[in-house]
Protein backbone atom coordinates (compact mmCIF):
# COMPACT_ATOMS: atom_id res chain seq x y z
CA UNK A 1 0.00 0.00 0.00
CA UNK A 2 1.04 3.28 -1.38
CA UNK A 3 1.97 5.87 1.72
CA UNK A 4 -0.47 8.11 3.09
CA UNK A 5 1.93 11.43 2.95
CA UNK A 6 2.14 13.11 0.09
CA UNK A 7 5.85 14.29 0.93
CA UNK A 8 6.67 10.31 0.71
CA UNK A 9 5.80 10.12 -2.65
CA UNK A 10 9.09 12.45 -3.50
CA UNK A 11 11.34 9.20 -2.54
CA UNK A 12 10.30 8.14 -5.69
CA UNK A 13 11.39 10.75 -7.92
CA UNK A 14 14.85 10.49 -9.57
CA UNK A 15 14.79 12.77 -12.24
CA UNK A 16 13.85 16.71 -11.64
CA UNK A 17 11.08 17.72 -14.12
CA UNK A 18 9.37 14.14 -14.61
CA UNK A 19 5.63 13.95 -12.89
CA UNK A 20 4.92 10.58 -11.39
CA UNK A 21 0.94 9.60 -11.01
CA UNK A 22 0.20 8.72 -7.18
CA UNK A 23 -3.65 8.98 -7.50
CA UNK A 24 -6.88 9.13 -9.78
CA UNK A 25 -9.59 10.86 -9.37
CA UNK A 26 -12.29 9.81 -12.45
CA UNK A 27 -10.81 11.44 -15.41
CA UNK A 28 -8.37 13.34 -13.28
CA UNK A 29 -4.33 12.50 -12.29
CA UNK A 30 -2.23 13.65 -9.11
CA UNK A 31 1.02 13.62 -9.75
CA UNK A 32 4.00 14.79 -8.02
CA UNK A 33 7.46 16.34 -9.45
CA UNK A 34 10.77 18.26 -8.43
CA UNK A 35 11.35 21.06 -10.48
CA UNK A 36 15.40 21.96 -10.64
CA UNK A 37 16.56 24.04 -13.52
CA UNK A 38 14.54 25.48 -16.80
CA UNK A 39 14.78 22.81 -19.16
CA UNK A 40 10.95 22.95 -19.30
CA UNK A 41 9.79 24.58 -22.80
CA UNK A 42 7.46 27.19 -23.67
CA UNK A 43 4.23 24.97 -24.50
CA UNK A 44 0.37 24.77 -23.61
CA UNK A 45 -2.25 22.11 -23.39
CA UNK A 46 -4.83 22.41 -26.02
CA UNK A 47 -7.80 21.53 -23.76
CA UNK A 48 -6.52 20.82 -20.97
CA UNK A 49 -6.31 23.01 -17.42
CA UNK A 50 -3.55 22.15 -15.16
CA UNK A 51 -3.23 23.09 -11.59
CA UNK A 52 -0.01 23.84 -9.54
CA UNK A 53 0.42 23.24 -5.72
CA UNK A 54 3.51 24.11 -4.42
CA UNK A 55 4.56 21.30 -1.49
CA UNK A 56 8.05 22.82 -0.88
CA UNK A 57 10.33 25.40 -2.34
CA UNK A 58 9.31 28.56 -4.94
CA UNK A 59 8.38 28.06 -8.53
CA UNK A 60 9.22 30.65 -11.06
CA UNK A 61 5.78 30.98 -13.15
CA UNK A 62 5.43 32.69 -16.96
CA UNK A 63 2.30 33.30 -18.66
CA UNK A 64 1.72 34.38 -22.05
CA UNK A 65 0.68 38.03 -22.17
CA UNK A 66 1.44 38.27 -18.02
CA UNK A 67 4.33 39.57 -15.89
CA UNK A 68 5.93 36.44 -14.21
CA UNK A 69 5.73 36.00 -11.03
CA UNK A 70 6.49 33.12 -7.50
CA UNK A 71 4.39 30.75 -5.94
CA UNK A 72 6.21 29.83 -2.77
CA UNK A 73 5.00 26.97 -0.32
CA UNK A 74 1.35 26.14 0.28
CA UNK A 75 0.96 28.75 -3.32
CA UNK A 76 -1.27 27.13 -5.80
CA UNK A 77 -2.12 28.44 -9.57
CA UNK A 78 -4.28 26.75 -12.45
CA UNK A 79 -3.16 27.24 -16.23
CA UNK A 80 -6.45 27.30 -17.98
CA UNK A 81 -6.43 25.49 -21.77
CA UNK A 82 -4.52 26.93 -24.64
CA UNK A 83 -2.21 28.93 -22.26
CA UNK A 84 1.30 29.13 -23.13
CA UNK A 85 3.23 28.95 -19.97
CA UNK A 86 6.58 27.66 -18.32
CA UNK A 87 8.01 27.18 -14.78
CA UNK A 88 11.56 27.08 -13.58
CA UNK A 89 13.65 26.93 -10.29
CA UNK A 90 16.86 27.69 -9.12
CA UNK A 91 17.03 25.35 -6.12
CA UNK A 92 15.08 22.44 -6.05
CA UNK A 93 10.88 22.96 -5.47
CA UNK A 94 8.51 20.32 -4.83
CA UNK A 95 5.10 20.08 -6.68
CA UNK A 96 1.74 18.80 -6.84
CA UNK A 97 -0.18 18.40 -10.41
CA UNK A 98 -3.66 18.34 -10.63
CA UNK A 99 -4.44 17.83 -14.33
CA UNK A 100 -7.09 15.72 -16.49
CA UNK A 101 -5.21 12.14 -17.61
CA UNK A 102 -5.35 13.25 -21.27
CA UNK A 103 -2.73 16.15 -20.54
CA UNK A 104 0.76 15.52 -22.13
CA UNK A 105 3.42 16.46 -20.23
CA UNK A 106 5.32 19.28 -21.89
CA UNK A 107 1.99 19.61 -24.02
CA UNK A 108 2.57 20.72 -27.64
CA UNK A 109 6.49 20.24 -27.74
CA UNK A 110 8.43 18.13 -27.24
CA UNK A 111 12.04 17.58 -25.82
CA UNK A 112 14.45 15.87 -24.32
CA UNK A 113 12.88 15.94 -20.53
CA UNK A 114 9.65 15.09 -22.26
CA UNK A 115 7.79 11.99 -20.48
CA UNK A 116 4.79 9.84 -21.69
CA UNK A 117 2.02 8.77 -19.12
CA UNK A 118 2.57 4.85 -19.62
CA UNK A 119 6.19 6.10 -17.77
CA UNK A 120 4.98 8.94 -15.30
CA UNK A 121 2.64 5.77 -13.83
CA UNK A 122 5.31 3.49 -13.18
CA UNK B 1 -7.92 37.97 -7.62
CA UNK B 2 -7.83 35.72 -5.70
CA UNK B 3 -4.87 34.97 -3.30
CA UNK B 4 -2.09 32.18 -4.40
CA UNK B 5 -1.90 30.77 -1.15
CA UNK B 6 -4.46 28.27 -0.44
CA UNK B 7 -4.27 28.99 3.46
CA UNK B 8 -6.19 32.36 2.66
CA UNK B 9 -9.11 30.70 1.32
CA UNK B 10 -9.85 29.14 4.77
CA UNK B 11 -10.63 32.93 6.01
CA UNK B 12 -13.60 32.51 3.72
CA UNK B 13 -15.09 29.94 5.63
CA UNK B 14 -17.60 30.71 8.23
CA UNK B 15 -19.25 27.16 8.93
CA UNK B 16 -17.77 23.71 9.56
CA UNK B 17 -18.57 21.13 7.18
CA UNK B 18 -18.83 23.46 4.02
CA UNK B 19 -17.12 23.27 1.78
CA UNK B 20 -15.92 26.26 -0.90
CA UNK B 21 -15.08 25.67 -4.67
CA UNK B 22 -11.60 27.26 -5.11
CA UNK B 23 -10.85 26.70 -8.06
CA UNK B 24 -11.97 24.33 -11.65
CA UNK B 25 -9.60 21.78 -13.64
CA UNK B 26 -11.64 20.78 -16.39
CA UNK B 27 -14.41 18.79 -15.20
CA UNK B 28 -13.39 18.34 -11.78
CA UNK B 29 -13.56 21.21 -8.68
CA UNK B 30 -10.47 22.04 -6.30
CA UNK B 31 -12.16 22.64 -2.59
CA UNK B 32 -11.31 23.66 0.82
CA UNK B 33 -13.35 23.14 3.88
CA UNK B 34 -13.16 22.88 7.69
CA UNK B 35 -13.63 19.79 9.57
CA UNK B 36 -14.76 20.26 13.50
CA UNK B 37 -17.06 17.20 14.96
CA UNK B 38 -18.83 14.21 13.78
CA UNK B 39 -21.97 15.72 11.73
CA UNK B 40 -21.42 14.13 8.67
CA UNK B 41 -23.14 11.27 7.54
CA UNK B 42 -21.96 7.90 6.46
CA UNK B 43 -22.18 8.06 3.24
CA UNK B 44 -21.18 7.64 -0.50
CA UNK B 45 -20.80 8.95 -3.99
CA UNK B 46 -21.87 6.35 -6.66
CA UNK B 47 -20.20 7.23 -9.71
CA UNK B 48 -17.37 9.84 -7.64
CA UNK B 49 -14.04 9.44 -6.38
CA UNK B 50 -13.36 11.89 -3.99
CA UNK B 51 -9.41 13.07 -2.71
CA UNK B 52 -8.77 14.14 1.27
CA UNK B 53 -5.84 16.06 1.26
CA UNK B 54 -4.86 17.48 4.83
CA UNK B 55 -3.82 21.19 5.19
CA UNK B 56 -3.40 21.47 9.05
CA UNK B 57 -4.79 19.03 11.52
CA UNK B 58 -5.85 15.29 11.99
CA UNK B 59 -8.96 13.84 10.79
CA UNK B 60 -10.31 10.43 11.37
CA UNK B 61 -11.63 8.69 8.29
CA UNK B 62 -14.25 5.78 8.31
CA UNK B 63 -14.63 3.40 5.09
CA UNK B 64 -16.56 0.36 5.22
CA UNK B 65 -15.06 -2.59 5.71
CA UNK B 66 -11.84 -0.79 6.42
CA UNK B 67 -10.57 -0.18 10.29
CA UNK B 68 -10.65 3.25 11.05
CA UNK B 69 -7.64 5.14 10.41
CA UNK B 70 -6.17 8.90 11.06
CA UNK B 71 -5.42 11.49 8.66
CA UNK B 72 -2.57 14.06 9.48
CA UNK B 73 -1.08 17.10 7.96
CA UNK B 74 0.37 16.55 4.63
CA UNK B 75 -1.69 13.24 4.23
CA UNK B 76 -4.03 12.46 0.99
CA UNK B 77 -6.54 9.75 0.76
CA UNK B 78 -8.48 8.73 -1.99
CA UNK B 79 -12.20 7.49 -1.98
CA UNK B 80 -13.50 5.47 -4.43
CA UNK B 81 -16.96 5.71 -6.14
CA UNK B 82 -19.87 3.74 -4.55
CA UNK B 83 -17.45 2.98 -1.26
CA UNK B 84 -19.25 4.14 1.99
CA UNK B 85 -17.36 6.42 3.98
CA UNK B 86 -17.81 9.54 6.97
CA UNK B 87 -14.67 11.67 8.62
CA UNK B 88 -15.01 13.44 11.91
CA UNK B 89 -12.12 15.60 14.28
CA UNK B 90 -12.24 16.49 17.55
CA UNK B 91 -10.34 19.95 16.94
CA UNK B 92 -10.37 21.99 13.94
CA UNK B 93 -8.74 20.31 10.23
CA UNK B 94 -8.97 22.27 7.47
CA UNK B 95 -8.74 19.66 4.22
CA UNK B 96 -8.63 20.18 -0.06
CA UNK B 97 -10.56 18.29 -1.55
CA UNK B 98 -10.09 16.99 -5.38
CA UNK B 99 -13.44 15.75 -6.94
CA UNK B 100 -15.60 15.80 -10.14
CA UNK B 101 -18.27 18.33 -10.15
CA UNK B 102 -21.18 16.12 -10.42
CA UNK B 103 -20.07 15.32 -6.41
CA UNK B 104 -23.50 15.76 -4.34
CA UNK B 105 -21.53 16.93 -0.74
CA UNK B 106 -22.99 14.53 1.20
CA UNK B 107 -23.03 11.89 -1.82
CA UNK B 108 -26.62 9.43 -1.26
CA UNK B 109 -27.73 10.99 2.56
CA UNK B 110 -28.94 15.01 2.93
CA UNK B 111 -28.82 16.63 6.62
CA UNK B 112 -28.45 19.89 7.86
CA UNK B 113 -24.94 20.41 7.02
CA UNK B 114 -25.80 19.12 3.32
CA UNK B 115 -25.48 22.38 1.12
CA UNK B 116 -25.84 22.31 -2.56
CA UNK B 117 -22.81 23.13 -5.41
CA UNK B 118 -24.55 26.49 -5.91
CA UNK B 119 -23.66 27.72 -2.09
CA UNK B 120 -20.45 26.06 -2.34
CA UNK B 121 -19.33 28.26 -5.24
CA UNK B 122 -20.04 31.62 -3.53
Amino acid sequence: MKSKSLKDHFQDLEEYFFPKVIGEVNDTFIKVAKIKGDKIPWHNHENEDELFYIIEGSLLFEEENEPPFELNTGDFHIVKQGVNHRVSSREECKIMLIEPKSTLHTGDKKTEITRPISDQMK
